[in-house]
């Protein structure tokens, strides 16, 4: 299991009408966690996507049981608790600066070779910055 | 069942670095669905709002099954089965021009008070104007 | 001079924590203004890009006059005045569905080669589509 | 004067089709950066509206004279130059990690009362944080 932890704070751009942050705006947040996830272990996506390697998400559910609100310093917590085949699993928690439990969330998110817009498996270099992880 | 169709183009705006639209950007595209759905049962989302009824999101799953492009003009159907109480439930298919499927979804959203932050019954203006559809 | 109209609503996602469309989210609405004019001569923006053509904006401004609220039905002109040569420069005139002029902007986009990533002076299956509209 | 400086990594989500920032989002994190140059002085812009005071933008424009790519890492400069009045100016240069100029900008936002709506000047709470940097 890799878990990995980043904070922010809510963006007014990010606010919607009723005050709070708008459902579709927690999207870019879980993209950092995983993203910030992958450096953590010595994977840039950025390289990877240059590399010719696509991770576009699949299957995506989140749970809003609070509401984050403008300025709100939030904690993010991602984590990977499989080893990824042909797809790669992220959960995330995100919480207010009180502790306060704010969001849960999912994603699947499938490996696709640009070049043929094919679905792949995991890459070589990834897995194998991963895999010590699940051993055990 | 209530359901109810809008079409609309992806806008460059919404597209990320792959090409596609960003993952988190069909929101705010069934946000518009289910507006329109309530506005062609005689029932303005605005004045609902400006009424005090707030209508969050509290649970929002999505399937990408293939990408919406820049400039694809996107056909959204909306569909609502059950006459809400206290939570209200819409489903969704998104297909591109060639009707493709793009994108299934789901979301459920919770009625609140807007002076007491609390959760509420549907508000009888709306329960009366949806009731029709699902007398049998 | 070439003029274009476009209409379309304010979505939920655009608003923010004042009530008001986000001072960032009018550019998504320019964009869409000159697409459509782009279109409304027999050019397509999708398929000058998927030829090698960008066009990055160099220069924008915009005055904000009266804010835009949700739910809103805004008619955009868009108007280009001159002939392009290494630039293309488009102004913008927002109102609401009561005519009130709600902001005035302008933009400047270059022509830009993909494959070599510099300017280049505005292709000719553009300009010439372009040029009846500026004879006289 | 005033001068305050924050650094971000470009978002996924923030990124278009061209593989740039989308033009419109640079202007969330000028917003960022007129915040945190108000928290710098000890003011909170949250608390501000939480007191009923908006401020809206008026008028902003920007040069684009770089991109900024996925993933950098960019350096935001916010300055304010003068003491305000009915009017609050700022001023951005925002520079990727290896210092290359990408954007300049500047915006001038209002003070508006939230229960008139109308234009006030600016609040004494925080014209007495601001003033001390413009004595000489």
């Amino acid at each position: 299991m890799i878990k990995n932890e980043i904070s922010f704070r809510v963006r007014y751009a990010e606010t919607d009408r009723m005050g709070f942050v708008y459902y579709g705006n927690y999207a870019a947040y879980l993209e950092m966690g995983r993203v910030e996830l992958l450096r953590s272990v010595g994977m840039s996506y950025r390289a990877l996507e240059d590399q010719g390697v696509l991770l576009p998400v699949r299957d995506f559910s989140i749970q809003y049981r609070q509401a984050a609100l403008y300025d709100d310093l939030l904690t993010l917590e991602t984590s990977m608790t499989e080893l990824p085949e042909t797809r790669i699993h992220f959960t995330y928690v995100l919480r207010n600066d009180v502790g306060l439990l704010l969001t849960t969330a999912d994603t699947t998110l499938i490996f696709v070779d640009q070049n043929t817009s094919r679905p792949i498996r995991c890459p070589n270099a990834l897995y194998s910055l991963l895999a010590p992880f699940f051993t055990n």
